[in-house]
């Protein structure tokens, strides 16, 4: 039987959308985050209790399905629920629905456990794992990685300086400020009259503080592949899936 | 009589916050500025009726001051107050308390009517100025405006790039984001190490997608003074009074 599963609402508010009045992906990937931080806090396994056993929790993975992206002033329900664990990954499931309980986004995320002094990735601790009763599994989920299809017919690339506001509480860079900058590289004119249909992300490096990053895409009709460059480091990279706005 | 208060929650959340905790002053503008958004269509005079009559609202002028920025976990309870107008200018308060009701953060704003075709201030207009029962005046406030005191000992300039997310859904620049451009232009150490006490900013000009701005900071020990220059136009100026972190 899968994990326990927990439950909260979200407003979504104007400085939460874009200029069309869509939730803006980056801030869906953070109210997400915000839900999964929720329920560690109700199992009593907070990130300030890991911290004080010198560990922490990493994202290696996003794949995110849009059905349709809320829109400003919407309630939505977000659901949250751990699925299944082996010796060092965890996986989880996100569901986010509309105020009529229609689905309108999911997500599958991959987790693995920190040494938060030596920066590495250590065997899960039981400690940390049991309350949220997902299924133990000797099996590794083979998730598709982000890949350029088909032939290039545009490029772009932008460059950012780490920001103060880009890192948070853990003192690393807020991993979804990278979907900021993939999303930002493409034109206004894409952005707004194209709705996002898939994001599958991968971590692969931290960015620092101070660190200018390159967020380089890569597009062919309605699929992007999108890199993030650090110091000739590969940081992070993503395959996105779009169609044209639909009218309401 | 002052015109009618409204208030409401708002639980600190992590994305709302900077690496110490504390919350962001960008983040407490964009939120105290959704609590007047909410009175307003609480009102029945909602931006979507303004903007069918050609109107929207611009802010002139902010004057924040801090008496502790709000941490990770807290409920706030927000309540804003529309106080006084006169032919051209609306003066609002906004008052942050803690879930003790001791005063954390309280802000006075100027408010002007825009024409949004022509982009040019218009008188204020009775219908959407009677909902909120502020008082009508003839004497036009003094504010104090941003400026340098004393001597500058330090300087510092960053370039941003305005991006597709600083755009809200008025298809401008988010207001809010002059705080973030002004603040990343400290160094890390120094904005660690400190409290915000207040900050005065004043509006001059907009900026729109694509443009490059510099936001230069000269500082006096505990006062910054910023500017938003774009194209060789101050956009926006502001003055920040600052104190070294207390130990909670």
């Amino acid at each position: 039987m899968p994990g326990k599963k927990y439950s909260e609402q979200h407003r979504v508010v104007y400085y939460d959308t874009d200029l069309t009045g869509r939730l803006n992906v980056g801030k869906l990937g953070d109210i997400l985050m915000l839900v999964s931080n929720d329920q560690s806090n109700d199992l009593g396994v907070s990130l300030q209790n890991m911290k004080k056993a010198g560990l922490g929790w990493v994202v290696t993975q996003h794949v995110l399905t849009v059905d349709r992206m809320p829109r400003v002033g919407e309630e939505l329900t977000i659901t949250t629920q751990a699925t299944s664990y082996n010796r060092y990954f965890c996986y989880r499931d996100f569901f986010v629905q509309d105020q009529s309980g229609k689905q309108v986004a999911k997500m599958h995320s991959v987790f693995v456990m920190m040494d938060l002094k030596q920066r590495k990735m250590v065997r899960l601790v039981d400690e940390f794992i049991n309350p949220y009763s997902a299924d133990y599994t000797t099996k590794i989920e083979r998730l598709p990685q982000p890949q350029m299809q088909g032939e290039v017919t545009e490029h772009n690339e932008r460059t950012y300086r780490v920001r103060y506001t880009d890192i948070d509480i853990n003192r690393h860079v807020n991993n979804i400020h990278y979907i900021d900058w993939m999303v930002d590289a493409l034109d206004k004119d894409f952005l707004s009259q194209h709705d996002l249909v898939s994001l599958n992300i991968v971590y692969k490096k931290e960015v620092a503080y101070g660190d200018t990053v390159h967020s380089q895409v890569a597009k062919n009709g309605l699929v992007t592949y999108h890199e993030i460059i650090n110091d000739d480091a590969i940081s992070c990279v993503a395959e996105c899936h779009w169609q044209p706005v639909k009218e309401d």
